[in-house]
């Protein structure tokens, strides 16, 4: 598989688009990326399900399940490890503007990715300067519009990081920029709330599920700059990294916490 | 002119690009919509500027301007009048992910739009329940994340308005979701700061330039929503519509500001 082997768009093989289209224009639109395993997308209804919301709230109409799923299937192929995208937008614009006419066809993008093996020994974490703007209506959502996350990117490259952690304005830490935070205490894990920013992960949704049943105790809390700095143990999450432990935040070495890794061989051995 | 009659893609007439691109992955990118009167490009180096502004806090490089307004021109040909739109956007992906490779090559779109005569003569604008997220970084800008803007239009749609006025979380009336707003005071007229969110407009920029000259004093200063149910006379401004006047706001009548109508003379007849 290339880097991108085979994109579908609204079931035909092709890469080429109309630049009209409104994901294109206003980042009218959601994505997914999926973590799959020979040539099955993992946790795939839990995918579903953010997407159903998204739709709901952008008055998009979501795509039948049974197709998104043959069309993964089709780009995947027999790959053993892949990371898929799905992109949903409102479709190519009928008039000029922000308004949708209501005459837009949705596009359905789907691609498959590499995902190569093997993680960083070291994954380095740090505070991001981009603060995240709130709006309780996007929150939660994997929606087109990403600049914020692009701009903390650029900068933790800039900075030598894999990743950076993003605040609110009023300094609520709400999670990574390309993933979710767990602040691990001895009595239990804290992840922030997004119901104002933030992406509602699918990992962080497994871990939320999962972890009770090993016993750990995982709350959805807000979490201040000042919990990081505290902090003794960190992980963060998306479909790509699992549970990604911490090991440097802000220049400061942390310790990883076990049950973690306990909790991400659950999570692997997990039906789905 | 059709409703996109040419669509210039880096130069090159085509309407079709790949769907890597990072403007339609991540809304990484700006974009510009311009007022052209006889196949020219009007206030071009205020879009020029606020462009370059763009590219500053994105990390893109901004095209040389003789290279747009030529690209401009020729998608224009002699259209009396037309709506010109340009989009820039970091490139096709070249990695997977939110962060820049910094090997991207920036894509450049230019289309023409219709741009019909006439106005409504009952222009409605209400009040939007979409807020919108601050971002001191984004503020200002015309960027590819515009999700904010179109839930609002699906709002006013609904509602049937021609335009909703937006608010930050805590209140502070930015601008109309595709507009700015100038509320008309006798002794002068206000509009919202931009330093946070919303959009700095080119029309907003030259009624600031240009009420001195006649007399008018213009000042920018943060709105309240009460701000709004104490005025007798609104505008909204944009490159397309002008210096409209609000006749309904939330169903109660507004007088016109004869003012506004010289200044829009003014205006026109500038110089660029």
């Amino acid at each position: 598989m290339n880097s991108a082997a085979l994109t579908l768009i609204n079931g035909q093989p092709q890469e080429l688009w109309s630049v009209r289209d409104r994901g294109l224009q206003y980042g009218d639109g959601l994505f997914e990326t999926i973590a799959c395993l020979a040539g099955r997308p993992r946790w795939f209804d839990h995918h579903l399900g953010r997407l159903a919301l998204g739709c709901e709230r952008l008055g998009l109409p979501l795509p039948e399940g049974a197709v998104l799923r043959a069309e993964l299937q089709s780009c995947l192929g027999a790959a053993p490890r892949a990371l898929a995208k799905i992109i949903l937008t409102r479709g190519v614009a009928t008039a000029r503007g922000y308004r949708p006419s209501g005459e837009e066809r949705p596009t359905r993008i789907i691609s498959a990715h590499q995902w190569p093996l093997g993680k960083d020994a070291e994954f380095r974490v740090g505070l991001s300067r981009v603060t995240l703007g709130t709006n309780p209506l996007l929150a939660g959502l994997k929606h087109l519009n990403r600049l914020e996350q692009v701009l903390a990117q650029r900068e933790a490259a800039a900075a030598g990081l894999h990743e950076v952690l993003m605040c609110t304005d009023p300094g609520e830490v709400i999670g990574g920029s390309m993933s979710n935070l767990f602040v691990c205490h001895d009595d239990e894990w804290l992840t922030a709330p997004v119901t104002q920013c933030g992406v509602a992960g699918v990992m962080r949704a497994l871990v939320l599920e999962l972890a009770p049943g090993m016993g750990l105790k995982v709350r959805v809390a807000p979490l201040a700059v000042r919990d990081l700095a505290a902090a003794t143990s960190l992980f963060v999450t998306n479909v790509r990294l699992g549970l990604q432990p911490v090991h440097w935040y802000q220049g400061r070495r942390l310790a990883v916490d076990e049950r973690g890794v306990s909790l991400q061989r659950l999570i692997d051995d997990a039906g789905e």
